[in-house]
């Protein structure tokens, strides 16, 4: 790669010159979605943030295979509690099916990546779909003799595992004060030790979600699908794990000692963990009544909202923010990246009517090299989006004439737009914000009209159709290649 | 339910009385797409026919629970010819990844799907996902002596389930023929007669997808697959199987034997078979050239396409002919379906101005029932767009003052659109065909600055308004309500 990447590695706690290993391929997994209920907007932004590594990624040339996960196994019961005869006996249909709602949860989320231009992955694979290798992965681990059975059950030797392998490296967390904090967990009569976890749970009769095992019907433990999943398609050993900053413990603290205990084999080298998104300061959480969904988002239809927010200007927010840093969500915020979203997107189009310049008082190529640099370093958007700023400054000084910009300067900087902006950030035209033909037309038009009324010197007709349309908000501008408009709509 | 409908029963191979299993509820289950290429436009016919089977299901109150599946086993294969240890020492990453495929059509067909507004089924089920469940299946057939294990394979026995039960019922086939025509079949060494079916192929080691079972590193075969994930969400017995008519036999033959094989019980109630679609009389093949991608149908970009067709153009067109009887798809035929699209909706967007009377010269209870009893004689989808064509007549003629029609009837001609244009025929208006809010704007704009050069008597500029918005296709009429205005683009 031409570009030297770094990455904060939240293993080593340091930031890393990124090496993949085999060259030109990046294998990376991210956490999904549960999709038992409607994802909120915290969740947005760390699979907007992976969308992001993943864009650069690719876009300075490496092939990725970038997998993320949907966890569906979920735990709806039905309501028998004499067991499963009764569930048979009634009929199908008439039965709270898991899988319905799965299929609806999931519906609901790919519909919000896609509002927020967040590109769908190289496989999403799913928890049910890999009961056999899950199965499989635990039966290594029993047989290298860190998990065992119980009651039907297997648990993870959390204690035994950390005899040889450092359990709490991702974390920090100290091993023996976790063992000496875990007495009052649930089930732990079935466990040797409170902080021991679940490979496999035995299913009660009224779960119904249930698949034969070694072990009799039960179900998978929520972390053995991602050691599982990853591995299977990136390889024993893959080059970036991410996931959102709650997940740093317990799980992908397990899921590390799942690897490592069937295969030996720590599984990631470098782990990545988005930050949180607070609301006015707090905590966004279903308690607290802050955790709005993307829709309310959009409509403003939420207490704390006071008006909507296009997905857009939302994309645009989390990316002012570096993804390692939390973030608070409030109106004055959302409204200050709608006002610079606004500046830059209007400075794109600007940029296209710049007329050339024999010369240029502006060089392109080095404004390239620093949005490369806040890239390279650990995928600093912020700084990135302050670099594209001083491109607004220069195409809005090049349009009032205070410098000249080259043909090619222009081009450059177009480029750059396209390249940061359009390709890395993932920012893309809103709906709306384009033009229609038929309105294109219109106002040809009526501009028209207005020339031809100036020219036979019929200014109240000129006046009349600019005070026309400065009522439906269209501002026309007289410049040296002719007339343009603008909506405010 | 208040309607009685009548489906055309493949089975039995009669119109019956549909009556479900549940009252209330139909589970309805359709083989869905192979994800290892693009789906093309018999398919799309396929899957639109049984979308508009369920709205209308919907729509005369049952609660559906729809499957359809998704066929992700495929039969990719590596570059090694010694076995997995080769495949395993190269890394994951440079390799084919069959889900990474799958993932690739997964997404295509889904937009698809999108794009000529086919709902979502309840349940998308995949193969893959059902793996256990298929093992599952298999010992049962089995343990029932319906199948025989040979080489790593297993079989289902046809001569033997024949003696038993009518193997070729749904096709109508004779088993004596078919067993005394299967002589050359592939790797019919390992199975006892030609006309057994794989139920779980031996993993050859260069074969990609692979599981354990019983009989060693394999993978299911075809038809499997179906049979258990329609019992599984649906019951042993469910309501309706629909798929194309290609599958008869023997995709939906070998279903039936698996399942009565499995648990002696035949799964279907009504068997519902999608009849294909043609290309200037001939079948669509990749062979042929003419098996066009709906990307191709809607950009026109394809040697047999005079231009492109809008989605809904061709949803139309698939609704104007039965979806048992085969559809020739040709130019002629979809400029005629636009042409009477175009009419149905210009006729919608009228009866939106027409002037209400008192009394009313017509009595949409009638057409309401005719709609009805269209879709009640198995999904008469071209009967039921003839009925509407009559609601166009009597709207074009209320428009024109030849006819009457009361504010109440207004209101009822609205539902029934409302009701079998959008809800059952599923059409919904096509982007682009709106109108932004600044086009109002300034189409109100322009009329009223006609308006007022008409009234000043300023003809000049009238007639030049008119003819300006003439050559950018706006046409103006002058109504009892004001001047009116349409587009033609």
């Amino acid at each position: 790669m031409e570009q030297t990447l770094y990455i904060y590695n939240s293993i080593t706690r340091e930031k890393e010159k990124f090496s993949s290993i085999i060259p030109g391929h990046v294998g990376m997994y991210v956490c999904g979605p549960t999709v038992y209920s409607d994802v909120h907007l915290g969740n947005v932004r760390t699979f907007l943030t992976f969308d992001m590594v993943r864009r650069y990624l690719e876009f300075i040339g490496y092939k990725v295979r970038y997998v993320r996960n949907i966890t569906d196994v979920g735990h709806l019961t039905g309501d028998s509690d004499d067991g499963e005869d009764k569930i048979a006996k009634k009929a199908k249909l008439e039965n709270l099916e898991p899988m319905e709602v799965v299929q609806k949860y999931t519906n609901g989320f790919h519909d919000v990546m896609t509002i927020f231009n967040i590109g769908r992955p190289s496989i999403e694979p799913t928890a049910t779909g890999h009961i056999i290798e899950q199965i499989e992965m635990i039966q290594d681990i029993i047989s290298n003799g860190f998990a065992y059975v119980s009651n039907g059950s297997v648990y993870f030797d959390v204690r035994k595992f950390s005899e040889k392998f450092n359990y709490g490296k991702l974390s920090g967390r100290v091993i023996d004060d976790l063992l000496s904090n875990t007495r009052d967990l649930d089930g732990q009569d079935e466990k040797r030790d409170g902080l021991d976890f679940a490979l496999w749970k035995k299913a009660e009769p009224q779960h119904l979600m249930r698949w034969n095992s070694p072990w009799g019907e039960g179900f998978p433990g929520w972390h053995i699908e991602c050691s599982v999943m990853s591995t299977k398609y990136l390889g024993k050993e893959f080059d970036i794990h991410g996931g959102g900053m709650d997940l740093k413990f317990p799980h992908h603290e397990c899921e590390i000692a799942q690897n490592v205990g069937a295969t030996g084999h720590e599984p990631v080298r470098y782990w990545m963990h988005g930050n949180m998104l607070t609301v006015n300061g707090r905590k966004m959480a279903k308690s607290e009544g802050n955790g709005f969904t993307p829709e309310e988002l959009i409509t403003g239809n939420h207490k704390l909202l006071e008006r909507g927010y296009t997905p857009m200007t939302v994309r645009f927010f989390f990316l002012m923010g570096h993804y390692a840093s939390t973030l608070d969500f409030s109106n004055e915020a959302l409204q200050a990246a709608e006002r610079g979203y606004k500046r830059m997107t209007a400075a794109i189009q600007t940029l296209k009517q710049v007329t050339p310049s024999e010369k240029s008082d502006f060089d392109a190529s080095k404004l390239r090299e620093a949005c490369y640099a806040a890239m390279n370093d650990d995928f600093n958007t912020p700084v990135l989006i302050s670099e594209l700023f001083e491109a607004v400054r220069v195409i809005n000084s090049a349009k009032e004439g205070s410098i000249k910009l080259s043909a090619e300067q222009i081009e450059a900087l177009t480029q750059i737009f396209q390249d940061f902006f359009y390709a890395v950030m993932g920012m893309k035209d809103e709906e709306g914000s384009g033009t229609s033909e038929l309105t294109e037309s219109l106002m040809q038009m009526i501009i028209g009209m207005r020339a031809d009324a100036k020219a036979n010197k019929d200014y109240a007709t000129s006046d009349k159709l600019r005070d026309a349309l400065a009522k439906i908000h269209v501002q026309i501008k007289d410049t040296k290649e002719g007339a343009t408009w603008s909506y405010e709509g």
